[in-house]
């Protein structure tokens, strides 16, 4: 194969995980060992910074503050939500031509992927050689075509461990409920990841409820008060995008007689904690860690870290093979012990794809997640440790 | 001084932090080294477990898994926020007299001093002898006469290193605002510090309000603008308890018009992300950790635990000396190095009593805190370090 030789940008679209820049460490890291990538620049803010012309020189960095900034959370090169237009994408190949821009490595998800794909096609169409390799990125893990997406891994463990300290307040101050909101958009999978952190019967969440299956506001409002029946309080994970079962915003039909639906916007838990209070006459409360869940520099899976790392340096080691116009992915081996190598896939295959939550992963009352899942999920993770509780040994009463 | 032999009693009252346990491990431990005291019963869930004659026998625990515990946020006894009632006073002194309990150890904010002042009072006044000792506890550090309570440095380490993760995640996707609501009900101690992670000019939080500076919607919106003008992107720092200049729910007034304000009780960071986002056309959204700010285990000062821990030593110490009706407190040593020693109070002096944040520590602006502040809080969290950034070199550019 014949060697290319030129410049190589690195960019980072949508939100921001907590291992995005150790799939940064790992270009730079794979990099340094091939002689045909004449100079590394970064993009700052994404396409966004391509199209400005607005580059770092990551050769000018310190080999030590990359390592620190590869265990650092969030985008060490900022990043953007920018939707790329039709005309852009001359001026992009203009920007490319101008640097001999030859590599471009774009960690993001399903959009940036798309962008990725539409860079290259117009090079390839315009005799430009470009090689292109989309880097995995997301905390939803929605990506098609890869058995997991880095950053989910570190999003899971903050919302378990979220759920796990949530409700043992709510366990040793009882009497109340809460409704967590987990970030996700359209896919249940961090809301599902809730489960993680549960060790004994009775340990919180005790409902769980993703946005794959449209859920009647009723049928929350009696699973709540079910739970609270028999422990005293209850704690509830939900998506924030989910539905009822008319596909409406959550209890839309419950709350428009008030004319507020539009002050809840963005906002689901407290919707549901004011509909249970409401309805059930209980004490009830509502966290949104929110952007905390993908930002926290306190919780970063370990395998997480690892593998978004490995991508970064797949989609280096892919180009320089040749490969273009193909997203590095995560695949599973076979086998008891948890294991992964890196793959290629078209992208097209996952340019704009959602993969939502395997419905056959949820219980059939649509208020769990089912044991597949959890292993599945573990491994992405790690061991999560229960919060330690007193043996609890009662003194026999004296009075009636 | 007379030996005072008997079973002793220790409780939490009102909501869990991330040291109460440490605070309960320390009772354990000085308790070991006194004849005096010949059982010791942890009351569950607080002064309702009294009532209840509902006790754990805490000689029955291992003392290795007591270690663990104290390293655990959350209250391992269990609290409640029950208001104790006249007709109680009498029941908690016959479940005294039927378990022979001489001593009573209250770990708990203002509210629960009142509860162990008026159990010791009408002890006193039957003629039955009990020692009553307070254990200060409270995240909102709004107890008065001590330099400051046991489980605010964990929280105030929980929300500084929150505004800083999340500024970091506005900073590096720009374009919006972001409102963080911070508990502390009427006391601004821990919207304060949030500005204790900051380590550069404009690192985030840009603006902290707090309730002992009424705010108008005005002035609010106007600093959020100015902020976005000049850094493309806002953070805000905003107490649970803030009020307009009216001294109602902030915004209530502007909001009013909508009909919704009910709606958006007790979520003041959504209200005012809506306020924004309509009034000055910014994208804007909110952050509520809510609980997770008490509970986290991943965020507990080390001084934080150290001090709750001799405070419940301390209790027992005094106690055992003869003294009652007195809450151990902190007291700062003069001096450049932080140390702090223990003291004692008399419960009159802090039940019921809320301590605010000092209003010479506010900016004249009323939208952030003084030095004097973050002289007064840095050694409570101990040091916060910043996150990782690149050096930055840009890469001169070639088209215009």
């Amino acid at each position: 194969m014949q060697k290319l030789k030129g410049t190589a940008v690195v960019a980072h679209g949508g939100g921001p995980t907590a291992v995005i820049n150790a799939s940064l460490a790992g270009v730079i890291e794979e990099r340094r060992r091939h002689g045909e990538i004449v100079a590394l620049y970064g993009a700052r803010h994404g396409i966004q910074g391509v199209l400005a012309e607005d580059f770092l020189d990551l050769d000018r960095e310190d080999p030590n503050l990359i390592e620190l900034i590869a265990r650092t959370p969030g985008s060490a090169l900022g990043s953007c939500r920018y939707k790329v237009k039709e005309p852009d994408y001359e001026r992009i190949l203009e920007v490319f031509r101008a640097h001999n821009v030859r590599y471009f490595f774009y960690t993001g998800g399903n959009d940036s992927m798309d962008t990725t794909m539409k860079v290259a096609q117009l090079a390839r169409q315009s005799g430009y050689e470009l090689r292109a390799i989309g880097i995995p990125k997301t905390i939803d893990n929605d990506l098609a075509e890869t058995d997991h997406s880095p950053g989910y891994g570190s999003a899971a463990l903050f919302y378990a461990c979220a759920l796990r300290d949530i409700g043992a307040d709510l366990r040793e101050l009882p009497g109340r409920v809460t409704v967590v909101e987990v970030m996700g958009r359209n896919a249940g999978w961090l809301t599902a990841a809730t489960a993680l952190a549960r060790h004994q019967p009775d340990d919180p969440p005790h409902l769980i409820y993703l946005p794959e299956r449209p859920l009647p506001a009723e049928k929350l409002l009696a699973d709540v008060e079910a739970v609270y029946r028999r422990l005293g309080y209850a704690v509830v994970a939900v998506c924030e995008g989910q539905r009822d079962e008319k596909g409406e915003p959550f209890g839309a039909d419950l709350i428009a007689a008030d004319g507020f639906a539009h002050a809840l916007a963005g906002n689901l838990a407290h919707a549901l904690s004011q509909l249970i209070a409401r309805r059930l006459k209980l004490r009830a409360r509502s966290e949104k860690p929110g952007l905390l869940g993908r930002t926290s520099a306190a919780f970063v899976s370990e395998s997480d870290r690892q593998e978004a790392r490995i991508c970064g340096r797949e989609a280096v080691h892919a180009a320089l093979e040749g490969e273009s116009e193909k997203m590095v992915t995560l695949v599973r081996e076979p086998g008891a012990a948890y294991r992964v190598r890196t793959g290629l896939v078209e992208l097209e295959r996952v340019a704009n794809v959602e993969r939502r939550f395997p419905t056959e992963w949820i219980h059939p009352e649509g208020n769990d997640v089912l044991g597949p899942f959890l292993e599945y999920a573990r491994p992405l993770t790690g061991e999560i440790a229960p919060r330690a509780r007193l043996s609890g040994t009662p003194v026999p009463r004296r009075l009636g």
